[in-house]
Formats: C-alpha cells, sequence, structure tokens
C-alpha cells in the first residue's frame, strides 16, 4: 500500500477502449483490497455533472471554444476539491476516466486555444493536483471512430482532421513527460491490453 | 450616432438600484430611435441561461470558489461571442448589467482569487472587448442587502464581510480607471440617479 494516496488516469482518443480498460483496473485493484474511487470526466459530482450535460448536449451546438474550455476546467475544479483531493488525503488510489490532458489537446491542439493559458487555469482548477500516472491508450483513430455508432455527442461529432489533431497532441505530451504517460497501444484482445496496464500500475504501487 | 457600437456597464452590489437604473436608460435610449440592445450577466444566450441556473441556484451550495468562477466565464465568453460582439459590430449600443468587473469583485476581492489571473482569463473571455463606459452605483450596503427580501440566490447569502469586500473592490477598479468607470450616487430619486447617467451616456454619445 501506497504511503498516500495515488492519482491515475486515463486519457486517449474517443472510443479506443479507455473506459472499458479503467473499469477493468478498478475491478482489479478492488480485488486486491485496495481503496479505489473511480469518476469520469466532466463528471463526479452533481454540480459537474450539470455541466456535463450542457457540454456534450448537441443541442449546445453555438457553445464556443472559449465557454467549451471554462465549462470542462468548472466541472473539474468542482470534481477535485469535492472528490479527488479528499480522497487523496484519505489515501485512496483514484482512477479518473480523462482529466486536464484531454483539456490540453481537446481543446488546446484540437481547437487551437493557447496551451500555455489552458496549463495556467489547469493548475488553478487542480490546485496543483496532477497523475501520478496517466494510461494513454493509443488506437489507430478510424476504427475507433467508427465504433461511435450512429449517436454522436457534440464533441464525437468533430471532424476527422480534429481528432488527429487530438492524437497527436497526445503523443507530443506523452514525449514530454515520458515518466508519467505511458502509452498503451490497444491489443486484439481486451485482457492482454489490461496487462500492460496493470504492469504500470503495480510498478507504481511497489514504488509508492 | 457614434460611428461604432458602444458597450455600456452596469455594476455594483446586491439590490443597488442596478436593474432599474439599466431599464430605464434602455428605454431612454430606444425613444431617442438609437439600436440599443440590453443583457444580464450571467445569462443572454440559452448556454449561459443555463450556466446562470447553476451559478444562482442555492442547491448548489456546495459549489467551490475556482468552479464558480470558470461558469461566470464560460457564461460570459458565449454571451460575448454569440451576441455582445456581433451586435457591436452591427455599430449597436450594448447596455450589460454586470461584467467582467463583476468577477474581478466578487470572485478576486470577495473570494481571494488571484485578481491578475482573473484578468487574464477575461481577456480571453471576452475578446478584448472592454466597456468604453461603466456606470458603478454607490448606496448604502446594509440598506441595499436589506431590500433583497427574505427569497435570496447563492450569492446574495453571502456575510456582510463579503458584501463589504466587494464594495471595497469596486471602489479600488473605480479609482484606477477613472476614465471608464463613473461612480453614480444613488439619490433619494429614481429619476435623479438616471439624470446623472444619462450625463455621463450623452456625454460618450457625442465623443463616440
Amino acid at each position: 500500500m501506497p504511503k498516500r494516496g495515488l492519482f491515475i488516469t486515463f486519457e486517449g482518443p474517443e472510443s479506443c477502449g479507455k473506459s472499458t480498460q479503467a473499469r477493468l483496473l478498478y475491478a482489479y485493484l478492488r480485488k486486491r483490497g485496495l481503496p479505489v474511487v473511480f469518476l469520469r470526466e466532466p463528471g463526479g459530482t452533481p454540480v459537474s455533472e450539470k455541466i456535463r450535460k450542457i457540454l456534450l448536449s448537441k443541442k449546445n451546438s453555438a457553445l464556443t471554444a472559449a465557454a467549451e474550455l471554462f465549462l470542462y476546467m468548472a466541472s473539474r475544479a468542482q470534481v477535485v476539491e469535492q472528490v479527488i483531493a479528499p480522497a487523496l488525503r484519505r489515501k485512496k488510489i483514484v482512477l479518473c476516466d480523462r482529466f486536464l490532458d484531454s483539456t490540453i489537446v481537446y481543446q488546446g491542439y484540437g481547437l487551437g486555444i493557447d496551451i500555455a493559458l489552458i496549463q495556467r487555469m489547469g493548475v488553478f482548477a487542480t490546485g496543483g493536483i496532477a497523475p501520478d500516472l496517466t494510461i494513454l491508450l493509443d488506437a489507430p483513430l478510424k476504427a475507433s471512430l467508427a465504433k461511435i455508432g450512429s449517436v454522436k455527442d457534440r464533441i464525437e461529432l468533430r471532424s476527422l482532421a480534429y481528432h488527429q489533431r487530438v492524437k497527436t497532441g497526445y503523443f507530443r505530451l506523452a514525449r514530454r513527460q515520458p515518466g508519467r504517460i505511458k502509452i498503451v497501444r490497444l491489443a486484439q484482445d481486451k485482457a492482454q491490453t489490461q496487462a500492460v496496464i496493470r504492469g504500470h500500475v503495480d510498478r507504481l504501487l511497489k514504488k509508492g
């Protein structure tokens, strides 16, 4: 058991299997008897879920890039202060499906908003809480987008070029922070991918 | 008629008569045949009204200071891009009940959030659009707070000390930008206050 809580995030493009892998890891850690909290972003508190609705509703197609960025940050600030920070103080393991890296790549690399500004806002929104480990799932983009199906949310509806910029952004972040961000290629088999992820997490738990 | 649109904002503590005075000015400008748009913040677009509900609902008492700041900025970014900027381009006069100054004093001076950070976010949220004239209504604080009545929103429920910091913040801003921010003391009579406001607006219209 680590001396203090651990914060593990999952990142990757749409429908890359991120949420499935995060849930499998959650089940694994619980089975090992570890105190673990599972969250998705945006969401995780009543206020954040209300914000999530605004962000993902197709009715809000007029939502501007700047408003979108601020809404993601609002949802994050709320879930960090109400859920993530208290859980880490109680030495829990927090698994989060998406976090600040998503905003840097989706709104920064994807929509062209100044990345330095996003990072400054991010430090404020998170109170400086950063993941100890980030699993970046890598899957062929076209296959992932095809998997979304016909009912897409506001972000999923964006162009292939947009999602390509997002992916490029993720790889740039990973190159800059190789210690924290581990790229995991999606294997044919779910269990195979999960084994690689567990390897990263087990190493972190031993260090912790 | 000014060569380009004019942006006039109303600021002041809770229940200082701000909205009433803004509406009276709106009626006056319309009567003069000028193209004028009237807005309140947070609000003014469907997305901004949804955000307004989250911000003012007493149910959201757990809303953190950081989330509150980001939500105000989100609402503002949306109304600037969708309504204020286009109206100013079409040479209209935009009257807005509250704007960025409110965030600087309520979240900065009031809640203690770094004012430089708020200003950087503000420039991003507004795309650099700033008021040409801001009417800051000055009324005795206790009398204003007493006028709110028994049904208070989430912000109105804050302490007298909080509202005192807000008021002090407003006066600091006004001292720093005397050309833009005009302090108007609330007179006994609504019409008297309005006459002072119209004086400031008429001078702006002549210059414009």
